[in-house]
């Protein structure tokens, strides 16, 4: 695994296909080309609102211990997110997915990040940061100024290590309970 | 304006058309009818997903001194609203936006509230916690569970007044700014 870090680190400033920051306008990004994993190859790649298989969605949910949610109303908010982001694992022609964020936004001025997950045996090695790189690049190629989220507490420093910044000028995330 | 402070502290015990307690399924909802100003009658009401004259509404966001946005631009925001509320003073037939709110969702889970604004006229009236009663009543008859917004400084206690919680179980509010 220590190869996707190293790439990972790196990504910035290589040249060349796999150079993120010279992608503007994207549907699937390759990150990681014919990774060698016990003499098989694998790729690793991320695609902007593709088809989302539900039930692989629900795996990937199961996988990281997520409450089960009706598979339906899941299917009703994809269709009513502004953008997803799949991540891929792909070998032997076959792919599983291995990561998922979702955004809702008015497609105007704001956008909302949710559902950001990283299967377990993927964590750790930059996927997650790369994944949400390339949401905020494409949230900002459609012109989208504030990008927020709400971040449980032990992924407050991973989005502020990505840029982003809690509570600003005093501004509170706040959530409706019912009195 | 004290009839108006009065209405508002009675309206979840009152009975009859006013009663905002009985209302599951809304579209318009009359707060005050026939109040007497200056010898004449006048109406409050709240309008949900009405159209919007974004001419009304820029004028509205003047009052309060919001930076100006592309008008083009906030009807691509409009448009891609799960939920507009609009808040208006209804005199000798004319009528006037003197609040509003709308909220981005998924239509499922998730809903976040932005953009919420009276009038500075009208506020202290109990306005704002009509307006905001309305969304969430609506919110919650579409089944949508989490409801979220992010609160400048001065509005956190108006909204914790309204049951909403700042960084339940730690959870923090986040932005993205560029590195």
């Amino acid at each position: 695994m220590a190869f996707w870090k190293n790439f990972f680190k790196n990504t910035q400033a290589a040249n060349g296909p796999n150079n993120l920051a010279s992608i503007t306008s994207i549907n699937s990004v390759l990150l990681v080309e014919h990774l060698e994993n016990k003499d098989q190859l694998a790729n690793i790649y991320i695609s902007l609102n593709d088809k989302i298989d539900l039930y692989d969605l629900e795996k990937l949910c199961d996988a990281v211990g997520w409450v089960r949610r009706p598979i339906k109303k899941v299917k009703v908010a994809i269709d009513h997110s502004f953008l997803t982001a799949s991540l891929f694992y792909e070998k032997n022609q076959q792919q599983q997915l291995i990561g998922f964020a979702r955004v809702t936004s008015d497609c105007a001025f704001n956008a909302t990040i949710w559902d950001v997950v990283i299967h377990p045996n993927f964590q750790g090695q930059g996927l997650g940061k790369a994944l949400m790189d390339q949401t905020i690049r494409y949230l900002r190629h459609a012109d989208i100024s504030t990008i927020t989220l709400f971040a449980d507490p032990n992924v407050v420093t991973f989005y502020r290590n990505l840029g982003f910044v809690a509570d600003p000028d005093g501004v509170k995330g706040m959530f409706w309970y019912p009195l």
